[in-house]
């Protein structure tokens, strides 16, 4: 059969042909008023997406350079936080700070669960030293949403900043930055963004950059003091990725023009016809707090997970992901995040059904394209 | 007048149209055997151009990014080091190691001047506890040669090891690591690797992995000993820049087409004949030890340096850099690195020619491109 390449892992996530293009361009020198005239008008839109009158910053990095960036620049060693393991990557703050020899207070939430917002409230009116807590809007490797909005009240009223890892949640999941009261947001260009992975962004809010002015943790790459000083003057302090910025300049225009409320709505939508295709096949849901941009299926334990995800890719040329750390072999991820809309989904959707047939599983065939279809035409 | 833009600034250089097209394909995700075989191609063909059996490490970030890893992964707080101020990128090696508590010893040298390499074995030989000395083999600033082979000789002898900014001057510099002594090579993806910006590469010896073990400064998204673990198993520890590996594969491939002793012989031809060409205008050249990937030339105090530059860009659409710090406006820099041969540096030429002219100084015109063409077909 003709094979043909749909990706739809969560990160990265397809990119617009058109923006492919754009970013293949001759290249410029960034010392110009050419590129200070784009970038200018990156960092303006940035902050349209991020909804916040913060400064947004720019780095080329992978989304993680902005997670270090969101400790390394605010805490210095001895400083207390509280963080989240309810999956891989609010595991990964820990890691960070440990690394920073921050003091890490790690609430364990069972993986595909969404934390409590109560159990911070209470940690942080036990101990008024902590000075940030450092939570994920949409956890990748689950597909659980977390209740920004709600931990955003409770954080508001005390010294502590709220910083949160929207990577694969922006521009997906509703973040309504400042008036959640969130201090700082982390994402990356490879998920809602449209874009191949290289660029990272940060937002801080004037509350946070007190702690940024205290910091003593080592840093030079990634010091946003630096990176401060040089966006006063429209200027980056290091050689930036320009043709990602190119894509980074389309990406946003064309998110302006569908609207950033129309373009939340259109991933809640998607997600909603997801989750009720997967559960009309007879497939369990990992989350009970799902988010817009990704969806995580449990595979019945009958069923070869690797081998599962391995042969919607490799035969029929659809790109899921599967599970991480634990949940390797026991989930399968199908993202509905960025350049996607309910074509893509249907493919998806239509892939799973094949690919458990081709294992031998019996789903009831049919009945989640079906599902999708009701859902999304309702 | 029909104005067309050609790029020979020192970083970023001009991109082949076919690399830049190859980006434009679509993307896929990295945790797949498909990106796998291009990462291990890539790190492979890395080490053939950086002349060394040591592991190559990829990082999604600016050059910067690699040399403050060249610095925080491999040393401690309070650890001595020598570094060179003879330009902007070997003073930023003292700023990265300021920024990690390392004790730098600054040898100071007239920017456009060579390091002595005596200075060096002096330094060396009176504390044996300098463990690393610091140098740039291209300084980007001032198109200046270090002789790394003669540094590589005396810092073998001792415990230190010898760490080389080959950012600007990879590819076009010969560069023989492994033959010269070279624990760590830094370099980037913009200059003579003829991709965009947004990718660093770092070698190590065995010799320099033994303080890479026992390193203590925090790091996370630099910390090579993830990098490292990741390699082994042929993969990355963070989201890589998908389409710039992409690229960096295809480029990788047309360097060995060509063979990297004929590109260090082509880098030198265009570099000859470049100072050949300025000469015969009556420029004088900064540096008497001029690399082959950048040519610094002294702009005559009647002329204004900052204005000369922005005529020959905005007027002419020839992008060279100007002058760096107190160099600003004092010279101007002509790179003929990566993808450039004699035709791309004889428009460079009669663009500096038409641009002197168009500020009213008397440049003997037509004598640069005339010199150039003589020494290019001698």
């Amino acid at each position: 059969m003709l094979k043909k390449n749909f990706l739809l892992s969560p990160g990265p996530s397809k990119v617009p042909e058109s923006v492919m293009l754009e970013m293949a361009e001759p290249i410029f020198h960034h010392r110009t008023p050419q590129y200070q005239k784009i970038f200018s008008e990156v960092t303006t839109d940035l902050k349209y997406v991020f909804r916040t009158q913060n400064d947004v910053f720019v780095f080329s990095s992978s989304g993680t350079g902005a997670l270090e960036t969101s400790i390394s620049s605010f805490l210095s060693k001895g400083d207390k936080i509280i963080t989240i393991n309810g999956g891989k990557f609010g595991q990964r703050f820990g890691l960070i700070a440990k690394s920073f020899g921050i003091e890490a207070d790690v609430i364990d939430v069972e993986w595909g669960k969404a934390i409590d917002p109560d159990v911070i409230k209470d940690k942080l009116s036990k101990d008024k030293n902590i000075k940030a807590v450092y939570t994920t809007l949409c956890e990748t490797s689950t597909g659980v949403l977390t209740d920004i909005k709600k931990i955003g009240e409770i954080v508001a009223k005390t010294d502590a900043i709220l910083v949160t890892d929207a990577v694969s949640g922006l521009v997906a999941d509703k973040l309504d930055s400042d008036q959640w009261g969130v201090d700082v947001v982390v994402s990356g260009s490879q998920k809602g963004f449209m874009l191949p992975p290289g660029l990272a962004f940060l937002s801080s809010s004037k509350k946070a950059w007190k702690l940024v002015e205290q910091c003593k943790s080592p840093s030079f790459y990634f010091d946003l003091k630096r990176y401060k000083k040089s966006l006063d003057k429209n200027d980056v302090p290091w050689t930036p990725a320009i043709t990602l910025i190119l894509g980074l300049q389309k990406v946003l225009k064309m998110i302006k023009e569908e609207g950033i409320e129309e373009v939340w709505s259109r991933h809640a939508k998607l997600a909603k016809a997801t989750r009720a295709a997967m559960q009309a096949l007879g497939l369990e849901l990992l989350s009970a707090s799902p988010s817009n941009a990704v969806t995580a299926v449990k595979i019945p334990d009958s069923v070869d997970g690797g081998k599962l995800v391995k042969t919607i890719r490799d035969d029929l040329g659809v790109t899921l992901a599967g599970g991480q750390e634990h949940l390797k072999g026991k989930i399968f991820r199908i993202a509905h995040m960025g350049y996607c809309n309910q074509y893509d989904v249907i493919v998806g959707i239509a892939a799973v059904e094949e690919g458990f047939k081709k294992l031998g599983y019996d789903l009831k065939t049919g009945e989640g394209v079906k599902a999708f279809q009701k859902s999304w035409l309702s």
